[in-house]
């Protein structure tokens, strides 16, 4: 960093090509301050953020911060976004570039831009890189985000850890053609990646990972949770079969396994089960506020 | 632009110095839906992070939208935002990389983030490097930007034009010491400028340039308006007194007239006017919000 806050912008030394990913969490939509504490909402703010840094394969490097806090307890509830924030900012070596503070009658909203850069010697990944034939495959275990609702604080849409090494292993080492972090779930988030990439994918029932987070269900039941429940932010990423099989047989993420879920097909760009039936989207709603 | 908007993260091929600069804007405070077209508050919200990137003496090159939108009517208000936001965007040649926009049942929200790079060959400017001896020159005329309640969407604060070409113009054929924009008021920025260069400012009373938006009052009232009425946008800036003198002379910006007002001395960083007065920062607080 070469000029931190304090003047009308920051400066930033990086890469040629930057990298720039934006969003925005609501109190009462992303979370819900009547039931956390607001330094898991600045963690979680940035944590999305550097998921989405993550699914293109890529290093980040700072983020710019902006707040509107309410006029009752602002000041508290900003210096505790600002210390979760700081804390996962410290955890993935991430520097505050900038940032803006306002007050309202509103409820609190956190926006959080993260700037990054490619891995050297490597394009970042797109959605858009998948080929025929390829292999598709998961990081982690999927469904249960929203966790147990006596223990708000618990879940793991708050506290997962964004996928950020993972990411810079796989683009590092191997060769992955496409890739997407599952922020609004499987069955979105997969129809996605199937669109941008042109292809139809093919995604096997029995291979989907479900989380111990789904704790009760038919299995069905527990599949639709997998599939729709979002906010899992684990990887979903396409390699070519002989990559795929390195990467399954040797398992080399430390601590988060990969698991083979479905291929890759010339044909409509969509995402269906092994007997032709479409993935429709679905999945992530907002949760904590009344309609 | 390297890669656009819709898969997790844009791309944009920039300087090895990035400049960025984030604000955020709420319904009620910065502006009023309730009284403007929705197209102006997206206006304003590029606008003020242009300025922030003039300021710098820098370039702007693209943005990143996040957006909260209200439940009632959010799809409309967001397509005007965007609309605003891309009218100002294409007058500057900037480009959308990135945005994020969600619903819930609070009141709107843009924030945006602003990326650029230094001019070729120039360093960017900051508010710190003002010396001794240098005079203190502004751009345009200052005070009124909230205008006639009458007519609101004709107010200043809301279709001013963000000192882009002239910050480029200043830094690329002089030697401009310092600079900020003025959007707190000059007492509250002026401040800001003495600070970060450790000097004393001083101001000359009757040389601040009203704006003729500041229709009424005693020469004291409309001295005061030009102060802390703030969200004038213009450019606050030092420069040796012989480039300061070139600069009054011939008035190379097109339209916008460089007026001296003051000149720095070494001593306290603070703001004073010339009977060495100490001017209290004061100036642009929210307005369209009852407390």
């Amino acid at each position: 960093m070469v000029l931190g806050p304090g003047d009308d912008a920051g400066i930033v030394r990086l890469a040629p090509e930057t990298i720039a990913a934006v969003d925005m969490l609501l109190d009462g939509v992303h979370f819900d301050l009547t039931q956390i504490d607001a330094t898991l909402a600045g963690r979680k703010a940035l944590a999305v953020n550097l998921s989405d840094i993550a699914a293109m394969g890529s290093v980040p490097v700072c983020v710019l911060v902006s707040l509107a806090l309410p006029k009752e307890n602002g000041l508290v509830t900003g210096k505790k976004i600002m210390e979760g924030i700081f804390a996962l900012a410290k955890e993935f070596h991430i520097t505050i570039l900038g940032g803006d503070t306002n007050s309202w009658s509103g409820r609190t909203a956190i926006s959080v831009t993260v700037l990054g850069e490619p891995l050297p010697g490597r394009a970042p990944l797109t959605r858009s890189g998948a080929r025929p034939g390829d292999w598709i495959l998961v990081t982690g275990a999927l469904g249960g985000s929203l966790g147990d609702s006596k223990n708000p604080a618990n879940a793991r849409h708050l506290n997962f850890t964004p996928r950020v090494r993972e990411a810079i292993q796989l683009n590092q080492k191997y060769e992955i053609t496409s890739m997407i972090d599952l922020s609004d779930g499987l069955a979105t988030d997969g129809g996605h990646l199937a669109r941008e990439s042109g292809l139809t994918m093919i995604l096997n029932q029995n291979w989907i990972p479900v989380s111990a987070d789904v704790s009760e269900g038919t299995p069905e039941e527990r599949l639709a949770h997998a599939m729709t429940d979002g906010e899992d932010f684990e990887l979903l990423f396409t390699a070519p079969p002989e990559m795929a099989r390195i990467l399954l047989d040797s398992q080399p993420l430390t601590r988060v396994p990969l698991t083979h879920i479905g291929e890759c097909h010339a044909g409509d760009p969509v995402l269906k089960w092994q007997d032709g039936t479409i993935i429709s989207p679905g999945g992530y709603e907002h949760r904590f506020e009344a309609d």
